[in-house]
């Protein structure tokens, strides 16, 4: 039978949850306090959230079904799936200090609840808790997992400073925006969808397929973001209308509207030039990109990243109910409020 | 023949320099340039320096004796003195940020020279690289040696943490102090200690004994960092004079005199209640640190830590010219301006 999306991201939550809270409770208390806050099972003065507003926990599920998609149970998966769910928030804690955002899933940041020396250090130690998990009882799997996560960190960390790097530039080549987005996203989502194979001892040939399915789910998934990031609903993204375009950031659809050669393309490139965009400002960006047709290639750069994902996993040796269901769960992260 | 100390640091640079230069240049080059200024072989811009000014490498220092300690050349610890400098260097370029320093080395921090966004991700980038040493041919004792580096790396994270509550606190236990000094500074000089020998394959009592003397040369080295803080010449530490007062930070002497019950303990009380020490404060606290009999204390306590340093190595079983050749390093590392 083959199971729904959210009862796959349900069971994840079951299975990873209890798992998260007690590798966290392992840090000293205080220093536990912004990460707990940053899972949202506390709030800033300590006080337990009855009802924890969390991420999707994609990355978790990716690593649970790379397990079974090799005929392995899935709690194989699981320090893999705990670490680099851990990693993941690690890079949300400390991207949310460089890019000075206030808010994230409706909350103040780490950095703004508890200032940026407890966040910076926060990150450092969740950083470490995902490979130490992988590493404390290093049996040869674990150890190439534990490697691959490394390896992928350091990616997506290079991915960020290139990001970071944009923000200074005028324009941005388009290919390149596409490299930081492998790096950036899309190099810890292959670690996702490969870490259950790896820790299960599958072949280099299957986990390679499952690796280039989590990239092009990566950048696919971060296509969408983009696009959430100017035309996202407040209400549900949790970060301000229009935030992208606020900081003038060179994300994906800005990149193709500004390379367009289009009178849109170039008027977009004047307001990008101006100190500082007001809510009119941010409005009249929004229409250019879209006119520049930035929109349109983002959604259907998506759609042939999940074209291209759904392929890799035709190539790979793995259990077909799981490629299915695999290919569910990038739809649901591709389509998400769109 | 036994080496003397400052030969032995300098073989560490002619070893360690060329693969830190190598590992550095593996990143890509706008995130290594913060990096490579750090480590002082570049400029701001770019410019490289004839003469660059490193830390002494102590730690690197240490991983190569360890692995001649057991026995073996000092070039089976080089991975292991490697990731240990570099996991040592990115706590520095994090601490700066946290701890708002300006300089260090007669320079500006990276945070100060790059900008905050440019230093957590250098760091981040450096503590990955050092973990990413030990893993990418990962031989069983290299994986000891990771998960002994991260495990390392956490408690100095943890102690840097408990340092941050310190400055919250208006006095501190010294028993906690220690307990903070043992994280923060011990646990990674413990680990290089030891690095070598667990990189030479040698028992866990050996391995165990190295580590022991790492961790009291690391109490001891803070104990002097500490009275550094205080009474250190600007022209040599490459802080303002009295920077750890200004910041008004519970180092180990500032602790033992808030504790000592003395007339001139309540008085640094009152000063450290304060918004703000001027220069005119920071004397005034430094002669009352002294007078309530902190500097005398912290003196004291090193020379046990270093005592206790020896009695680790006398109780393993390692080479004895090389034993006397550890001993001679932490005197040289105690004693350093004093």
């Amino acid at each position: 039978m083959r199971r729904a999306t959210p009862e796959l991201l349900e069971r994840t939550r079951l299975m990873v949850e209890p798992a998260l809270i007690e590798t966290v409770g392992r840090l000293p208390a205080s220093l536990a306090l912004p990460i707990r806050y940053h899972f949202g099972w506390i709030d800033s003065a300590g006080v337990p959230f009855p009802n924890p507003r969390h991420g999707k926990g994609i990355r978790p599920t990716l690593a649970l079904l790379s397990a079974e998609a090799v005929g392995t149970e899935a709690e194989v998966a699981l320090p893999g799936a705990l670490a680099v769910e851990i990693v993941h928030n690690f890079s949300l804690v400390h991207d949310d200090i460089i890019d000075n955002d206030p808010e994230r899933r409706h909350r103040a940041t780490v950095w703004k609840a508890f200032g940026a020396g407890d966040a910076i250090i926060a990150g450092d130690a969740m950083m470490l808790l995902g490979l130490e998990l992988l590493l404390e009882r290093p049996t040869p799997p674990r150890v190439v997992a534990a490697a691959d996560l490394a390896e992928a960190t350091a990616s997506m960390i290079a991915g960020q400073h290139m990001d970071m790097s944009f923000d200074r530039s005028e324009a941005v080549d388009v290919d390149l925006c596409w490299e930081m987005v492998s790096l950036k996203t899309g190099a810890l989502l292959a670690h996702a969808a490969a870490v259950g194979a790896i820790l299960a001892g599958a072949s280099e040939g299957t986990v390679g397929g499952l690796r280039s399915f989590g990239l092009e789910l990566g950048r696919g998934f971060q296509a969408i973001d983009d696009l959430l990031g100017i035309w996202g609903d407040p209400s549900v993204t949790g970060k301000p209308a229009g935030n992208d375009l606020r900081e003038r950031k060179k994300s994906i659809p800005v990149a193709v509207a500004l390379a367009s050669g289009s009178r849109a393309g170039e008027r977009l490139a004047d307001l990008y030039a101006r100190e500082r965009l007001d809510d009119d400002g941010i409005e009249a960006a929004a229409a250019l990109v879209e006119e520049a047709g930035g929109r349109d290639a983002t959604v259907s750069a998506a759609r042939d990243c999940m074209r291209r994902a759904a392929d890799a996993l035709r190539g790979a040796d793995i259990d077909p109910q799981v490629a299915e269901e695999l290919v569910d769960l990038a739809a649901f992260v591709v389509e998400r409020d769109f």
